[in-house]
């Protein structure tokens, strides 16, 4: 590349999370970075978009490091919307999204607000990356897999990612020295079994805590979760057409009224 | 069928909107109805649950049919995941949504609440249909695709839809007599154009509404907006693996750290 890159930076754990700070802090490597992110936490928030509400965003300075920052108080979606369409003097080379505080893989990416932040980038035509870790701790240590966001984000960069895709990266929860590498992978087949927690507040109204077990009976080891079970950086690409191509011929069949 | 099915209906538009007393109405026809539905409008929620505030559930009375009904405070997925871990007594046969106010046509489907109530259901193993008719009016004719709405419903629990799929389902603003009938489809290459809108407050602070403009370039016969254009009632097999898999070979080539 001749000049340096635009990226744009964004999350669902809000600007100040450590998980962003380390993605800003790995791109200041790469080119020109603007972050616009949620000023509050929207992590599950799927691909939630504010259409009922207004959007506030402000510029801001929370470090030393010389990328341009706007705290927004919408969702990931708006913040990507907002920051190609409003923010943005040109269309930014690349999006990156995280470092999200916690898994992203199989089932997780439907309800992912830092996926959701990518798969809105790739709608409007730009190369996007959701990254996260495998450890939902708030001082979890990002410095561990620096050198692969700069790596994976350069390679996307250099290579560019198919049309219609984002790609949706997970770090297994180890030290730098025992990452076994990156393995390319599909989506696991599995789930989570919920589990309501059930109590009564002190006006004696009844109330839950969604609560779930996560079930994973995929045995292939082409998959996200076996990468990450086994000590590997998975990387799936995602898209955003969500046609079963495959079963039209058999839905063309049903006895449809005419 | 030697019982009557036992039928989950749910919305994003909340449980008093029209759409979905009519959707009560033709189920009631087919089966055993339990709604669990959200207490307020939760359009445009993408696929969101919540995870960091308690959910509420209360038992309601709305209209005079058969069906029993939860108001709940969660997201349309929140509802889902209630009504099948907490409300019912076993697996429903089928979960319908909507029918929603507005078009969850083409790339409309990543932002929907209703079709994202539908998607849970289907990542939980159930058979499910998302109805939405492009009539964004409160006092839209949801009458004129009532007979519909028992058909495609019928034939997706006598032949069972196909796992790890939800139909997408859309309907034309049009009389019953003008709807030409019923097109199995791909989603539509679409997309959105955002413009925001920027005002002031009365404490002269910047805002922005969120607006945009719908743009279609597919030209293709078989996508649901080329149905939807031409008066015929589009059904999209929507899938919750996000894989591209076509897409994995290439990633594979790139020069990743190891």
């Amino acid at each position: 590349m001749s000049k340096r890159p635009l990226i744009l930076v964004t999350n669902d754990d809000g600007i100040s999370a450590p998980g962003i700070r380390t993605l800003i802090s790995a791109m200041n490597e790469l080119g020109d970075v603007i972050v616009v992110a949620p000023d509050s936490p929207q992590s599950a928030m799927g691909h939630a978009i504010t259409i009922n509400s207004t959007l506030q965003c402000n510029q801001v300075k929370i470090d030393d490091g010389p990328q341009i920052e706007y705290s927004c108080s919408g969702t990931p979606a708006d913040c990507v919307k907002l920051g190609i369409n409003e923010i943005l003097d040109r269309k930014p080379d690349i999006c990156v999204s995280g470092v999200n505080h916690g898994s992203n893989s199989s089932i997780n990416v439907i309800y992912s607000g830092t996926m959701s932040a990518a798969v809105e980038a790739s709608i409007e035509g730009i190369p996007a990356i959701g990254f996260s870790l495998l450890d939902y701790s708030w001082n979890a240590n990002f410095n561990e897999i620096k050198k692969y966001l700069i790596n994976i984000t350069k390679q996307a960069l250099l290579n560019g990612i198919p049309k219609g895709n984002a790609l949706n990266v997970n770090f297994p929860k180890l030290k730098e020295k025992d990452i076994k590498g990156i393995k390319i992978c599909r989506q696991a087949n599995a789930y989570w079994v919920e589990k309501f927690d059930k109590r009564v507040n002190p006006q004696g109204k009844e109330y839950y805590w969604l609560t779930g077990e996560f079930i994973n009976k995929d045995n292939g080891h082409d998959s996200d979760e076996w990468a990450l079970a086994n000590g590997f950086i998975s990387i799936v690409p995602v898209k955003f057409d969500l046609t079963d191509h495959e079963n039209i011929s058999y839905i063309k069949k049903w006895k449809f009224l005419n």
